[in-house]
């Protein structure tokens, strides 16, 4: 289901952006049409559309929306170029923590201060093509993430995985999954134990649904059963995503990454985070700088609509956490792997 | 709300145990009234009622009623012993891993050995007696937990707490939040991070509505926050209950304690447990022994009756884990505190 003709992420149509709501998964499999910019950020904000690389993207084609709304509103060029600065300034406020945001809609601009000479229509033209390629190099990148990744995985492995990092993160393959997913085509034997990933149940919704879809055999957990897994010896490496990579090779990925990464140190198991290079934010000295999106209280408080704690009860819901680079044994990008991470060996990527 | 008139755990009345049903707390405050054994050992495998000492004293109950039962069906002495000794077998394979429901049936059993001249009805009486003198003792012994485990409290403090060892985990004032009523009652400034709790979210739906309604300041989180807020020096000290605590110090609570155990060590933030001594279990060297209860995968992979999870995984649910000795930082039990425990240490109790 990873592959782009089976069930994409989003897919561009008839000038509109149809992304797969992911809030529904699995019992509903249903795509949100988006025809404007402000449609595309809803989707971003309530995470219908999730995952750092995915979010990336999905505000690239926002950025080419954008113009094509100039376009039909009949405005000059001028009135254009104001309203991309507005809708790249509301894109990337959408959401805080995932920097592929920010990345992708900084590419797009940095496309627009060279379309100097170019018609509306062109600019539009240009972004769509553009915002197309970042869609197309993601797919390939998390296929090489996959590539270098697998050498880590042994030949019969038992993986944690926490969130979704997989093909519905990304657009196809994932990230931590494509590793999964490059070691099962090679042979190896694994087992994933997902993580629920609480408060909006990722595991549970979206990567169980992929793998099970794949026939990758999988077993769903609470999050608070990873400790018991570990010290029980049933895992022999954590493998996570990441929203946001500090310069000195800190992580901001969703919240409980950071508890998993000392459970792996205490028990002497290998903890890797798999993302692409565009996760990696050199401007970003370590990740105390990283801004942590805080949600909505009702997202702990409520299920399924329905109140499961007392009314009037505070919530603290901050939906990523940090973990330092120390507790990480490697991260592996679509250019290779590196072991240990700091500054001089994330730069290198570069 | 943990005084025994306020919304009491349970009631003896007019032959019934009147058990609140946990299961529908904070929404719902609904008892369950049972008059016979099979029902009162059904409300302890569906846990409308829960936590080590209240399933104790809910069997010790169970004996009770079962012996009324041999009365109302006009039993002989020999058919009575025989249907309370078949009561004894079926209250202990109730729940497995709390041996608070072993220790309360076997006080029971040994009562019946000293009625070798007595009659049926008297018999009941005796039983009867018997478990209301546990349920008596149990606040008293939470109250001493408080008052011993308040020591350990700073004048002003955040403390982590897991799962519900509260008033409703017992008969009263609970073992880890009978800590914190006690330091709030000394003026103490506490502050309580609670976690939500997975599967069951006994930490949303018990917890939370305990503390709020005696107006001690708390948050809720998920159980993959705590992390964060350890690595955020929001935490001074982690608090839990326990299910069974093995003659070397290891101690059995509920699912995602002994995460709590291995961050507060990396943190070096002391992690105390709360329990009175017959939650201790000398009979079982270490956390090894100790049988672990698997629950229903449907408690992960369904909310409120509604599916969340693709259908056809398979889920993993082991209702608690095992936090070695050398993690905890004290024991807190109503005949003082045991910090650094071990067998000779806990030994002295008895």
């Amino acid at each position: 289901m990873n592959e782009k003709n089976k069930l994409p992420t989003m897919y561009w149509q008839d000038n509109r952006l149809c992304i797969l709501d992911q809030r529904f998964l699995p019992l509903k499999v249903e795509y949100r049409s988006c025809k404007n910019c402000s449609q595309i950020i809803d989707s971003i904000k309530e995470m219908s559309v999730r995952g750092a690389p995915a979010i990336g993207i999905t505000a690239a084609y926002g950025m080419a929306i954008a113009a094509l709304n100039a376009l039909e509103e009949g405005y000059n060029k001028d009135k254009l170029l104001t309203s991309l600065d507005e809708a790249a300034s509301n894109l990337i406020m959408a959401r805080p923590t995932a920097v592929n945001l920010f990345w992708a809609v900084q590419r797009m601009k940095n496309l627009i201060q060279k379309q100097k000479e170019s018609s509306p229509q062109q600019i539009f033209e240009s972004l769509l093509t553009e915002a197309k390629k970042i869609h197309d190099e993601d797919v390939n990148n998390n296929r090489m993430i996959g590539y270098y990744g697998s050498e880590l995985v042994p030949e019969k492995a038992s993986v944690l995985t926490h969130c979704n990092a997989g093909a519905l993160a990304t657009c196809g393959y994932g990230t931590a999954l494509g590793v999964v997913r490059a070691a099962v085509k090679q042979g190896k034997d694994i087992h994933v134990f997902v993580d629920e990933t609480r408060p909006l149940l990722q595991g549970s919704r979206i990567t169980a649904f992929e793998l099970l879809n794949e026939d990758i055999s999988a077993t769903l957990v609470t999050d608070s059963a990873a400790g018991s897994l570990l010290s029980g010896n049933k895992v022999d490496l954590i493998l996570v995503g990441a929203d946001r990579i500090a310069a000195n090779g800190d992580v901001a990925n969703k919240i409980g990454t950071y508890t998993l990464a000392v459970l792996a140190d205490y028990h002497n198991v290998p903890f890797y985070v798999a993302a692409p290079v565009s996760t990696i934010d050199m401007t970003v000295e370590s990740g105390e700088s990283i801004i942590i999106e805080k949600r909505c209280s009702s997202e702990i408080t409520y299920l399924d609509g329905h109140l499961t704690a007392p009314e009037g009860i505070t919530a603290f819901n901050p939906a990523f956490d940090i973990t330092p680079a120390k507790l990480i044994t490697a991260i592996i990008t679509e250019r290779g792997v590196v072991c240990r991470p700091d500054r001089e060996k994330l730069n290198k990527l570069f």
